[in-house]
C-alpha cells in the first residue's frame, strides 16, 4: 500500500512502526502537529507516544499547533499527564480541563504570529514535526491532505520530521493545497496573491529525502464532527445578516456579489451559508480561517466558484461527498498555508466579510470569545483576531442568552477582551442586529442593548448605562458594578435579578 | 507671495478671505482636516469657522481627523459648542473635556480603518476637506507639508476642498511626501513598497483645478510642542530596551542593524533614540506612526538612513534644524499617507520593532492606552493597535507608578483594553523588563509583577494572583476584586493599602 504513496523509493526504508517513530522524542521536546484532515491528525504516532508516557519512558512534552486537535492527540496526551505546555487553540475537553486547572501551561497564540515564532525561535525551537500526509513525492516532498495550516513552517523549523501516511485519505487529494512559505523580516517578500483563485506556491510541503526522519503508516479512518441541526436562533441571525448585506449592496458599500466571506465554522455560519445558497447572491467567494459544511453547500448550489482556507472541518457526510467528487472540488477549493490565509494585509486588501462567534459582548462592543467568566479557556483566540481587525466588515454573532436564559450574552463589561470595540462593526443575536460603525460608545451601548440584548436583561443594562452615564466619561462605567452580572450568576445561578 | 506658491494661475481667482471659505460650511457637515505640520493645521479657516459659530450662523459640525489637532482647531471649536462629533484621536484639553462629559460624541477610530471609511462612506460622507499646504502645482495638485496622514483620502472623498497655504512653511518642503492612495476592495491592489526608501506615489495630493473650491492664505507660524527634559525613568527604560535588543541580535532573532523602528513620539521614545544615537548600532531604519525629535537626533548622528511616517511632530528647535537643512533631510525622510504607513501587511512584512506607551498594564499583559479609570478618554487608540498587533516585536512602556506613587501602572485587571495579551511581547517600566512571549497567563503575571511593578505594589498584586490562582482558570481572576485598586484609589486617593 505504502509503495504507491511513497514515490521516492529511498524513503521506503524510513518506514517504521509508530513506536519507533515515537522513540525519537526526548523529554521536554517541542512537538508540532496539526490535524491533516481536521481534527484527526497523525494519531498512530501520538498513540505510541502516549504509550511511552504511560510506561514512564517520557515525562514531559510540549505541543505546538494552531489547529484544533482531537481527543486522540490533545486528549490522550493530557490524560497521561505528559503534556506540559500547549501553544495554540484547543478543542478537546481533557486538555481544556488540564489548562483550566493550571496543570497544563497554555498560550492560545494568534495564528498569524505562529509561523513567525517558528521561524525566529522566539518561543523556543520546534524539535519535532509530525504530519499526517497523503503521500510523498519523487523528490521527497510531503503531500498534505486538506488541512495545511502551519505545517510547512513546522517542517522548515523542526530537526525531526515524522510523516504519518494515512491510507484512508484518497490519493486524489494531491493538488488541493497551495503551499506558500514566507520568510521572516527583513527578508519577507510581498505575497503575490492577487485573485483568490491564484496558486502561488507548491502542491506539496517542501521537505526532501534528508529532511524526513521516519515514516509511519496509518489506516485509521478520519474523524469528523457530528452534524448538529441548525438552531432557530441561527436561522434568525442568518436572516438578519442577509438583510443587512442586501442593504449594504444597495447603498453601494460593496459589490452585488459581496466580498470574500470569512465565514469560519459552526451553527450560525452554516445557517448563513445555507441561506446564501438559496438566495439571489451569485459568484460568491470564500476566504476563511476554516471551511465547514456550509461552504460545500454554497459550492454545490453553484453560488461559489472559489473557496480557500488553511483547513477543512466538515461532517462525515460532507467529507464523503468531497472525496467522491474530489477532482471537481479541486477546481473550486484551495487549501492554503497560514502565511497566506492569515496574512493581515491580504485579509484587508481582499476586504473580507468576517463572521466570528462571540461568547459575550458588552454594551460598548468589546467581545469575549475565549474565556468563560473571564478565566476559563474555551478554545482560544486562534485566527479570529486578525480577521476581525482587518476585515472590511467585522460581524460578531451569538445567541442573546445561554444556560436556559440565566446567562446574558450582553453584559455591562466583558470579563475578558479578545476583540476591542475597534474591531467590531456589527453585532447580531437572535434579538436583532446592531450596526455600531462610527458611533460613540454611549450611542453603541444604546443600540446594542435595544437591538441585541434579550428583553429580560434590557432594563438591567439600561439602568447600568444610565447610572454610569451620570458619572461621566467617554465610556462610562461604574467599576464596582461592572461585573455585577457575573456576581449575581455565581450567587443565584442566574444573571437575572431575583 | 501666493503667486509664487500657486503655480496654476487659474487658481489664483479662488483665493478668498478665510471668512468666505468658512462660509462654504453648512450645518451638520462633516469636515476633515489634519495638522499639515502637526499639530498646527489650517488655523485661519477654523478661526473663521469658530467666528461663524460664535455669531450663531452655524450650530453644528463634525470633525474627522486621525491626526492630533491643536487647541486652535479642536479646542476652538469645542469651546464654541459647535462641535458635535469627532472621529479620530485627540490632543487638546478642551475637546477632551467635552468628550468626557458627554457633550461631544467621539469615536477614536483606528487610523488604518479611516481611509476605508472615507472611501466607502460607511460612517457618512465627508463634505469638506481643509488642508494646510505648501503650495499648488501647475496641474492644480496640492503640495502637502510634512504631515500627510489621511489628507489624500479626504481630498478624494470631499466635495468641498479648501487649501490653506501657509507662507511660513519653506517652499523647499515640496518633495518630502510620497502620496499613495489605495482603492477599496474588491479593487485594492498590492501596495508595491519593497524597501523603506521606495517612493511609490506622487509628491503631491492629487486634486486638479476643478477639485479645489477655495484657497486661503495664512502667515501663522507653525506650532510645536515644548521640549521636555528626558526623565530619569525614561533613561532607565531606554537602557533596558537596548540591552534587550542586543540580546535579541546576539541570539540571531534579528539582524545587527535591528528591524525598522516604529518608535512613535514622547519622552521614552526620545530617550531610546538618544541612546541609539550614541550606541554601536548602525544603519537603522524608522517606519513609524509619527516622527519626533529623537529620530532627527538619530539621523544627525549618522545612524539612520531612512525614516518614514505619515507625520512629523517635533519641537521648535528641531523644526528649525529641519527647515535649515531640508534638502539633506529629504534624502532620508519620507512622509507617507496612512494607506501605506498604517497598512497591517506592510508593518508585518517589514517586521517593525514597535514602541507604544501604556497608561497601565495588567498582570496578564492586557494594555490600557486610552481610558483613565476605564472611562476618561486621553488621546485615543490611533495607530497603536495596528502596529502592536502586526509588529515583529511589540513593546509597551510606562512608568511603574503615577500621581506621586499613588497609582500603580500594573493592576490586577485593566479597566479598559486597547491591546490584548496577544499583542504584547515585552513590557518595560523603570523597574525592569518582562519578556512575556510564549508564556502562559500565570507565568506572565509572575514575571510582570516581579519585573515591572513598583515594589510598593508587588505584595498586593502577588496576593491577588495567588488567591485567584487557587480558584482556578487559565487566566485566574476574582471578578469581585479585579478592580479593587481603582476602588481604593477613589476612596483613599491611593492604590496603596492604608
Amino acid at each position: 500500500m505504502l509503495e504507491k504513496r511513497i514515490r521516492n523509493k529511498n524513503l521506503l526504508k524510513k518506514v517504521v512502526a509508530p513506536e519507533v517513530a515515537a522513540g525519537a522524542v526526548k523529554d521536554g521536546m517541542n512537538i508540532g502537529t496539526a490535524g491533516g484532515i481536521l481534527p484527526s491528525g497523525p494519531r498512530m504516532f501520538f498513540k505510541a507516544l502516549a504509550e511511552r508516557a504511560r510506561k514512564g519512558e517520557i515525562k514531559e512534552v510540549n505541543i505546538w499547533s494552531v489547529a484544533l486537535l482531537s481527543n486522540e492527540i490533545d486528549g490522550l496526551l493530557a490524560e497521561t499527564g505528559v503534556l506540559k505546555r500547549r501553544f495554540g487553540s484547543i478543542w478537546d475537553n481533557t486538555i481544556r480541563k488540564g489548562i483550566n486547572t493550571g496543570k497544563i501551561y497554555s498560550n492560545d497564540l494568534r495564528v498569524e504570529m505562529f509561523s513567525h515564532y517558528l521561524r525566529s525561535k522566539t518561543i523556543g525551537k520546534l524539535d519535532v514535526s509530525v504530519i499526517e500526509a497523503v503521500g510523498i513525492t519523487e523528490e521527497g516532498h510531503i503531500i498534505p491532505p486538506a488541512g495545511l495550516v502551519e505545517l510547512p513552517n513546522q517542517v522548515e523549523a523542526a530537526d525531526i520530521v515524522i510523516v504519518e501516511i494515512n491510507n484512508t485519505i484518497p490519493v486524489e487529494m494531491e493538488g488541493i493545497c497551495d503551499v506558500y512559505v514566507a520568510k521572516n523580516p527583513p527578508h519577507q517578500e510581498i505575497i503575490p496573491l492577487r485573485k483568490l483563485s491564484d496558486r502561488i506556491g507548491t502542491p506539496y510541503i517542501p521537505a526532501g529525502e534528508d529532511k524526513i526522519t521516519y515514516i509511519v503508516e496509518s489506516d485509521l479512518p478520519e474523524m469528523h464532527p457530528p452534524v448538529l441541526p441548525i438552531s432557530e436562533e441561527s436561522k434568525v441571525m442568518a436572516d438578519l445578516l442577509l438583510s443587512f448585506l442586501r442593504e449594504e449592496v444597495k447603498q453601494g458599500k460593496m459589490p452585488p456579489n459581496l466580498l470574500p466571506l470569512a465565514c469560519g465554522i459552526g451553527n450560525v455560519s452554516d445557517a448563513v451559508m445555507k441561506l446564501l445558497a438559496k438566495s439571489e447572491f451569485e459568484n460568491l467567494e470564500v476566504f476563511s480561517p476554516l471551511i465547514g459544511d456550509g461552504v460545500f453547500e454554497l459550492i454545490d448550489a453553484g453560488k461559489c466558484n472559489i473557496a480557500t482556507a488553511p483547513g477543512i472541518l466538515v461532517s462525515n457526510e460532507v467529507w464523503k461527498r468531497f472525496c467522491d467528487n474530489i477532482e471537481e472540488y479541486k477546481k473550486k477549493v484551495i487549501v492554503r498555508s497560514v502565511d497566506v490565509s492569515h496574512d493581515p494585509g491580504i485579509i484587508k486588501r481582499l476586504g473580507c466579510i468576517v463572521l466570528n462567534n462571540a461568547l459575550e459582548v458588552d454594551i460598548y462592543g468589546h467581545v469575549n470569545s475565549t474565556h468563560i467568566g473571564g478565566k476559563l479557556l474555551v478554545n482560544g483566540v486562534g485566527g479570529g483576531g486578525v480577521y476581525a481587525a482587518n476585515g472590511y466588515l467585522s460581524i460578531f454573532l451569538t445567541n442573546s442568552t445561554g444556560k436556559g436564559g440565566n446567562v446574558s450574552s450582553v453584559v455591562p463589561m466583558v470579563a475578558h477582551v479578545d476583540h476591542t470595540e475597534h474591531s467590531v462593526d456589527v453585532i447580531i443575536t437572535e434579538q436583532g442586529l446592531a450596526d455600531v460603525r462610527g458611533l460613540s460608545p454611549v450611542e453603541r451601548a444604546g443600540k446594542i442593548i435595544a437591538n441585541c440584548a434579550h428583553p429580560d436583561y434590557r432594563p438591567l443594562l439600561t439602568d447600568y448605562l444610565e447610572r454610569a452615564g451620570k458619572l461621566g466619561g467617554h465610556e462610562p462605567h461604574i467599576l464596582d458594578e461592572a461585573f455585577s452580572f457575573y456576581t449575581r450568576l455565581k450567587k443565584t445561578g442566574s444573571m437575572k435579578e431575583s
